[in-house]
């Protein structure tokens, strides 16, 4: 069987959505099982950069690259795409609700809602009512769910799957990890899965 | 006609020497015309980043993951790989040789052959006796060709092609720019083939 692949992704990462859209059919293509794992990338930056905003902000050269670069990639792989009005948005609630839905079936189906809303219709993520409907949409009834996303113990699911990503090395997002392996950013989608593919667990 | 590709490199970069090693097949395949444009990375890392150093140095995390990725996309395309005992290692000299030797028959045999020094043969590009040995190899004069490399003339051109290089809006290497879209890492090579297949000019 092939190895699963662990797909690490933060809402707010605009590589991210091009990844979380693509991910399902390049795993079904390579027959790879598919692990969703939300984290966050702000305390990464903090720490392995010294700042506290992205890195495309940061390096506005480089900036301007990605946002040109992401209308190319949205085009090529039939994505719609508009450019966010705010970036990038606190992915913090929406990590949440995708670590309590991470093991159950809604819950790939709210993280690309999620990533569509914040790259497709510049919708607040951060905000808790553009979540309630993403939920809705989901047919995952919203109020409880918004509940056990601040709970403590989901709380906690981020905070420890973020510590676990520091402590695989992972720098930025999308990355795939497979068998230990680290593959970065969403052109290596391919080379992750067939990674898996060839090496069984 | 297809646009032209031009494929900016500087000699110290390891994810350069993948891209070096691949992109005359990339471009004959979708039968674009190929430019080469060596620049350095130094002045537009110490401009934008304020680093005087390589960012897999100044990020250890980030350098971890690129040197293991290295082994795995060399054994992937089939490259030579040896870890440098160096890292960067001063790319000044053999960047100026590229620039005498850009526009004649020999110029891309050079840079092939300074990168499989540095990366496959951990051999140490910034000194004029290794130069000197990849301009014999290729069959051109190494005294004479090392005096036009530190002629004004030739010295000027490296720096006219890093100013160019900041201007388009490079921040690392390589890069590939067709009919002024830019496209960045060795991932994106085949991007770029097919945008130059599909913009004539």
């Amino acid at each position: 069987m092939a190895a699963p692949l662990q797909f690490w992704f933060d809402l707010a990462s605009t590589y991210s959505y091009v990844a979380a859209l693509r991910i399902e059919q390049a795993c079904a293509r390579a027959s790879v099982p598919l692990v969703w794992k939300p984290f966050l990338l702000g305390p990464i930056f903090s720490q392995l950069l010294g700042i506290s905003d992205s890195p495309f902000n940061a390096n506005p050269v480089r900036g301007r690259y990605m946002w040109r670069d992401l209308e190319r990639l949205c085009a090529k792989h039939g994505l719609s795409w508009r450019r966010p009005s705010v970036f990038p948005r606190s992915s913090v609630l929406a990590a949440r609700v995708a670590c309590a839905g991470a093991t159950e079936g809604w819950g790939p189906q709210f993280v690309r809602a999620a990533f569509r809303a914040n790259f497709a219709e510049d919708r607040d993520i951060a905000d808790p009512a553009t979540l309630s409907g993403l939920l809705a949409e989901v047919a995952v009834e919203p109020g409880p769910t918004l509940e056990r996303a601040v709970s403590p113990e989901v709380r906690a699911r981020l905070r420890a799957n973020t510590a676990e990503a520091m402590q695989i090395g992972i720098f930025g997002a999308p990355s795939f990890v497979v068998s230990g392996e680290l593959f970065f950013g969403q052109d290596r989608l391919e080379d992750a899965a067939e990674w898996a593919a060839q090496h069984t667990c």
